[in-house]
């Protein structure tokens, strides 16, 4: 339907109405009424946007538009004509992750604006979803006579957020793998930083901005302009405009999560619902998994990547970590360093990596065949170290030779520099272009990756990738992501990721999906004997905290079988869910969830602290009335912290608990804990 | 002289030998010892500097580098192969400015830094100056094999401040015509700034980071990475590479003004000692002057530059401003909208500006004439709505006009968006590409005006420039520029500029040159009489406070004439000095100059102060011992305060002072005051 006049409602929007300068105003609601959004055009023709929660001012009026590389920019002389309403309300169902069934309960606004003569007659529309717990909104170019293709220089969507807070972030176009351990500052202390950022206002409001459906453009980097105005920023490309689009076209969303408490941003499916229903069909090639992996060794530096005397990568060691594996019910072992092109320097270069051969010491044949024996996977491994030249040039054949070995997933990697991704360019394909990590080539290559993947039924894992905006569940074959700081960096420094990270992360990194943070170092130590900022409860926590549809056990096989009872924890946490629900934590303090089994009825119940000893209490409200279960309990032991040897005390307690049971808890500084509660038949 | 073993004096700078890991450090310290550059690269190869001053450290390491558009990053890789030290100590002179002579006392370093063989064998020079207050670098790229063009990304220079403290800024990247109220935050709370950018940390140490001699390269804009590390990016560029240079090339300077005191940063001539000098030979064509203008109406909205009933630029108003200014000592007449294509938007747009064509109802040459026979010049305008594409193509007949009329000087205007300048494109003249205010197109557009005005010995004011970096000194022609929020803001809102506005302005943009603030209106009011947060005393500081060669008085001319005493003080006030000097102030709250007349052994006393009434007491040190001064005094009135009609109150005296005598002088809230100290003969 085309309104040709306000909307009613907007009336309610009093902010927004005081602020309108046009003749008309547009806006919509939540499907419970609680969020609305207002459009309005100021006395420039600034298209602008305004957001309300609960009768209150969230987003002051905010600009929308693009500044191109070639015609004047789409800023200014707009006039809404019309907009088009709508509602959907549906469920749908995951073929893996979280939560089993998904619903997609929203009402929605599409807002025409045109721009005058004077600008260049433009059209474009704002499509916009309410959802009870958040909104978001993209552009639509429409196909018009006065624009075929659009070279956007810049996007300048602005964020005015109206309330003082703090915020959670990492730094935005800096170095860019995301890496970086997250800042707690005020809200106008935000410098650049990539999304999801977190933000929690005064008032209680907990806000995580981001985007969905990031495809064939750049990431959108949430700039502060200044006071608490952030305005996006497109990642950069070495073409001028930063994305080249021919129209129609769809930008990606832009969402913001809002809720009255940290669980409103943890339990939110806005941006898998505003991606498109899987398009690959059938994923049952991919099972959820715990896997292990030559991998560990040669981030401490006891083992390399690159041939020789050190090396990770040997058919006899991977044969060694296949017997682990089947023994103790790990679907996969991960083998890094198995091909060619790791000697010399690769990072940021990567011209000599193979895709396809193996080095002299590894059968990959002969590995694959033996873990197939044992009913084992092999997770593949591609860096490619930024050069995405050289990858895209073998990918076909890379994927071709995994799939007629049965490799059913595959690790990859960008380790680079910033702007350090080497790829053909666009017009001269011989000639290297550099562009971002999260540029729209590499959004464009990585998708590229996923697909032809799928071609050949494989999964990935991407490190180093493009931030994760829900595409999972357009292509359920991308199952997970590196993209934030992960364990790894604890083999490099005493405490390099502190108490506070995991705590953090659950809150901002994971609320834009799986990730491959490899938990499991149960010697609670890296190299040079350097302690973990982990009591080792809290190492089985993480597979409650951290949701990722395959968990590593990163640890050496032999640290792993010095604790039997850990071990024995994680062959039997899942690794997929039907439920998952945060029932105790605060951003960047802690975080508890309880999840189920999606293979059964047996619940697991765990999560992460940060240095504040603190006890808990849990409401076991989310059990079945009238069964019980037998609740198998890994917590802190007594005088546990993460700041001495202490850190190893753990306590083992098994009890049987019901529906409306409290269960306390003490949670150590770097603490943690996990419990498994089995349906008792 | 080419060291090839550490000079040993940087053996004092711990902080950097604590941080190196490489075998060999570099450094250079400032004439009086108390500023230390130490440079260093780390384990990965990332070229470093850090700065001490008086041991302390200043700019921790600091990384430096470069990101391509068509190669393998300039950022690591790097080695030291050795450094060439140099001095200097010289004294040049002003044609115009705030002093007469100027003396550059520095020394300087040289390092060699080469990529090894994986990074590209490239190689880099870093040149540094150290003066007693300040230190400027710039990278040197020398012809070399592995390099002929660089496709410059972005420029990767880090700025590490070590110690904590409050900073003044405007958002760079935003609103591109450098127009905001200053921000005063924590360091720590900075965005993304323009430069330059002022900061005084807690320790009392004064610091201004800028650039100067910014030529055929991309404005530096200051962006916070996290915490206190900031790092360059520069201006966008339609075309992918922000900077595209031919090899060898030198980049402009990183400029950082160091003191213990306000004054050391406003009595710094440290970027223009950067500049090279001057070019262009005499420019005795170009008088240091006050103005006055057919420009308030326009800015009020009383009159239109656009042709109409209401139009400002009439023959017969310029021959009534003509006959004021020659009545009343100014030296000449801006006329804005005498040309033809301000009817419709011209803003961003610009299409329709002809530089050569006057609107029917103004005579331009018979006004240039009228104007000569009273002994008084026209400022010639040139708004191009940032359509340079249709300025470039007008430029050389634009100038020559003017110049065949005797018109000397000409106010430019770029009124446009962000990314809104229309440039013709490198590759295809007859397309239009998008740049920025302040990216390397545009820079060179500048400069080319620049160039081509001073052919026809015409100086340039521009406004809606590329921030100021000294360039005044190689092309002093160019005169003056806008680059901040100015008078006209007054016009649009009540306290439009607030009372901190010009007692910041001091500090930051003027810390790079001279602004066409445009002061003088004594009426104290804007459109539809909205007050300025400014005494009538204050408007008079201004003279004083902010320094231009061309010092407009803004007002109507009946506003003018109503204050005669006022008006006869502006008639003395010269517009070029021998000496400045900064004799009381602190960033943002107030400052009081005196400044001796370069024409005579006179001296101006005066400046402005925030909304806080203060008491000051002025020492008398600066005037010539044994000689005595008639002081005429305007200066606040009993009572005065921006805030109410008693902004109106201004009180007179004169008295004889003497050096050695102290001044005491109330400045009221959004106060000011303005002294004449005559020799007494």
């Amino acid at each position: 339907m085309r309104l040709l006049a306000p909307l009613s409602f907007v009336l309610a929007l009093a902010p927004v109405v005081a602020h309108a300068q046009a003749p008309a105003s547009y806006g919509a609601t939540s499907p419970d009424g609680s969020i609305a959004i207002g459009f309005t055009t100021d006395n420039d023709g600034h298209a602008q946007y305004s957001i309300t929660r609960k009768g209150k001012l969230l987003i002051a009026p905010s600009s929308l538009g693009f500044i191109l590389s070639d015609g004047l920019p789409m800023l200014r002389g707009w006039t809404i004509t019309g907009a088009d309403t709508g509602k959907g309300d549906s469920t749908w169902e995951q073929p893996w992750g979280e939560r089993r069934y998904v619903r997609d309960h929203y009402n929605e606004i599409t807002v025409h604006f045109r721009q005058s003569k004077d600008w260049g007659e433009r059209l474009m529309d704002v499509h916009v979803r309410l959802f009870d717990k958040g909104v978001g909104f993209r552009y639509e170019l429409p196909k018009q006579a006065a624009l075929s293709t659009m070279k956007i220089a810049d996007e300048l969507t602005e964020f005015n957020i109206a309330g003082k807070g703090t915020a959670w972030w990492i730094a935005g176009g800096e170095w860019n793998r995301y890496e970086q351990v997250y800042q707690k500052t005020p809200i106008d202390a935000v410098a650049t930083a990539h999304t999801p950022i977190t933000m929690r206002l005064e008032d209680g409001t907990h806000l995580s901005f981001h985007e969905a459906a990031l495809v064939d453009y750049s990431a959108m980097w949430f700039k502060r302009a200044e006071g608490q105005k952030f305005r996006s920023t497109l990642s950069p490309s070495s073409q001028g405009p930063r994305v080249l689009r021919s129209l129609p076209f769809n930008t990606p969303w832009r969402t913001i999560r809002i809720g009255d408490k940290a669980a409103d941003l943890v339990e939110n499916d806005l941006e898998l619902n505003l991606n498109e229903p899987n398009k690959i069909g059938d994923v049952s090639y991919f099972k959820p998994q715990k896997y292990i992996g030559i991998w560990w060794g040669m981030i401490r530096g006891d083992w390399t990547w690159a041939e020789g005397p050190r090396h990770g990568a040997t058919t006899e060691r991977a044969k060694q970590y296949i017997d682990f594996a089947a023994k103790h019910g790990f679907g996969s072992v991960l083998v890094e360093g198995w091909d060619k092109g790791w000697n010399g320097n690769w990072f940021g270069t990567g011209q000599d990596f193979s895709f396809t051969q193996a080095t002299p010491d590894f059968d990959l044949k002969a590995v694959t065949a033996y873990a197939a024996k044992k009913g084992v996977g092999l997770i593949g491994h591609h860096e490619t170290g930024g050069n995405i030249a050289n990858y895209e040039a073998q990918l076909d054949d890379a994927m071709k030779l995994y799939d007629s070995l049965g490799v059913r997933a595959v690790k990859t990697g960008y380790v680079a520099d910033m702007g350090g991704v080497q790829a053909p360019c666009a017009a001269e394909p011989a000639k290297i272009c550099m562009e971002w990590h999260d540029g729209q080539r590499q959004v464009q290559h990585h998708l590229r990756v996923v697909q032809t993947a799928a071609k050949y039924h494989i999964a990935v894992n991407a490190h180093e990738p493009v931030k994760d905006t829900g595409l999972r569940r357009t292509y359920p074959n991308w199952i997970d992501r590196e993209g934030a700081r992960g364990m790894e960096y604890n083999a490099w420094g005493q405490f390099a990721n502190g108490p506070s990270h995991e705590p953090t992360l659950v809150y901002t990194r994971l609320l834009s999906g799986p990730m491959d943070f490899t938990p499991g170092v149960l010697s609670l130590e890296g190299a040079n004997h350097v302690p973990l900022a982990s009591t080792l409860a809290k190492q089985l926590g993480l597979y409650l905290a951290i949701y990722s549809p395959i968990q590593m056990a990163a640890d050496f096989i032999e640290n792993l079988a010095a604790h039997p009872k850990e071990l024995e924890f994680i062959r039997q946490v899942p690794a997929d869910w039907s439920e998952s629900h945060l029932i105790a934590g605060e951003v960047g303090e802690y975080a508890l969830f309880a999840r189920k089994d999606r293979a059964g009825e047996d619940w697991y119940v765990g999560g992460v602290n940060d240095a504040t000893a603190r006890d808990v209490t849990l409401d076991m409200d989310f059990l079945t009335a009238g069964k019980s279960y037998k609740a198998t309990i890994y917590k802190d032991g007594e005088g546990a912290t993460y700041l001495t040897d202490a850190r190893h005390r753990i306590a083992y307690e098994t009890r049987v608990v019901k529906k409306g049971d409290k269960l306390s808890l003490w949670l150590a500084p770097g603490g943690g804990a996990a419990i498994q509660l089995k349906l008792l038949k």
